[in-house]
């Protein structure tokens, strides 16, 4: 009897052994296998550089930006987060004039904290879209209003005769990008956009509506992420912008 | 005995179990305990996109250059990976024809899949700077200089009149980059390039050399992650390569 127990205990005890063994093999098997067992084995070093990749990016590109001294005299700039700095505007607009200072990941805080080396440059315009990142993080609506206006009213002092363009920001899919800031949101930011650069007298131009669908997300034929675009949207967003462009002396007003 | 064997046994399996729990217990708590487990519970949304960012990155631009139909006639290319990507080499190097055709995380394989839309613009230069990451994905010595020798084999053949111009690979900083590749690799590799550059005959320009430390690393004043540079290596690289460009017929001759 005694030996009985002993044995039922014993099966059990295996039977979770191998169930334990069968549950360890799939998840291994699940993560790549033995590699993943070799990855995890690896101690990872002291002194490897432990920022997020995101801001190392950030620093570096900020440093280009001090230390090219542009020769381009009347710059028209590109000012912006991922969505600016992934376009090659000098050539998709085929405007030599055209400098690109969009730095993946930046926000309101970001840009306000840049412009003192973008303005030195006395820009003949300026095309800033900026914000979706501060709506990512959750900042509130007032703090990115209140940016917003330091860096207008920034621009309006030290380069009062430069032009700005206050884009839109762009409409996000959330099926495609679930933890995104809602659509509502953005719309409702890109109201009090309008309103602000009337204060201002600057133009705003909506290229919000031209990227949506039905359900007022960004289209899914523009993006794989639902937040970053292809060249189709940019070739849109081309469209939308390239009559407000100076080109020696024969651009069009703004409005 | 029987009796004994089996509690042996029976004592053997209970370990067992024990021991599996245990480094169960420590690999739930190393990855951040509870809420790991419950993230790994969490289904994925179909449709939310799992692809890495660094693809969908890699899609979205190579879909802006297939969207922009250059207007820039004879352009100099600057092809390659993050490196070439995150520098406004136009504006750095104050040249309308220059366009940037980098995308981070480029390897040889990818360089060799976009060439053709490159090469239908007749590009009258191209600075070519690829394989760091062929070297991080330990992507084997011959398998690179394979790809190098097709790449530099089509833009012989499909563009006969372009100037190439390889670039070294750059040092990496092993301290700020553990896993990075050893930098003797990066060397070999060089010296490979250098070999290939000539049966070819296009240039090959030494930037490797401009940017190390006494220890034959990438020197730390150039960056923060031991890979990417900062606006002062920029500097360097334009120094290194400004009177090889081609400026309506005053460049220099390659070699």
């Amino acid at each position: 009897m005694k030996s009985n127990q002993l044995e039922t205990k014993c099966i059990l005890s295996v039977t979770l052994n191998i169930i334990g063994l069968l549950i360890a093999v799939i998840f291994i098997a699940k993560k790549g296998g033995i590699p993943y067992i070799l990855r995890q084995l690896q101690t990872t070093p002291a002194k490897t550089s432990t920022q997020p990749w995101v801001d190392i990016y950030y620093q570096h590109r900020q440093s280009l930006f001090e230390g090219i001294t542009t020769e381009i005299s009347s710059p028209i700039i590109f000012l912006g987060d991922s969505l600016t700095d992934s376009c090659e505007w000098n050539e998709i607009l085929n405007h030599p004039q055209i400098v690109n200072r969009g730095i993946m990941g930046d926000t309101t805080d970001g840009v306000l904290e840049r412009l003192k080396p973008i303005l030195a440059s006395q820009p003949r315009q300026i095309f800033l879209m900026i914000g979706i990142n501060d709506l990512a993080r959750k900042k509130d609506f007032s703090g990115i209003l209140f940016n917003y206006q330091q860096i207008l009213a920034t621009i309006q002092q030290q380069s009062p005769q430069t032009e700005v363009y206050i884009k839109s920001v762009l409409p996000v899919n959330n099926t495609l990008f679930e933890k995104g800031p809602s659509n509502e949101m953005i719309r409702n930011l890109n109201t009090q956009l309008q309103r602000l650069s009337k204060n201002y007298s600057y133009s705003y131009i909506d290229l919000h509506s031209k990227l949506v669908d039905e359900n007022q997300q960004l289209d899914e034929r523009y993006t794989l992420d639902g937040l970053h675009l292809n060249g189709t949207a940019y070739l849109i967003w081309k469209a939308a912008i390239e009559n407000y462009v100076k080109r020696d002396g024969k651009g069009l007003d703004k409005g």
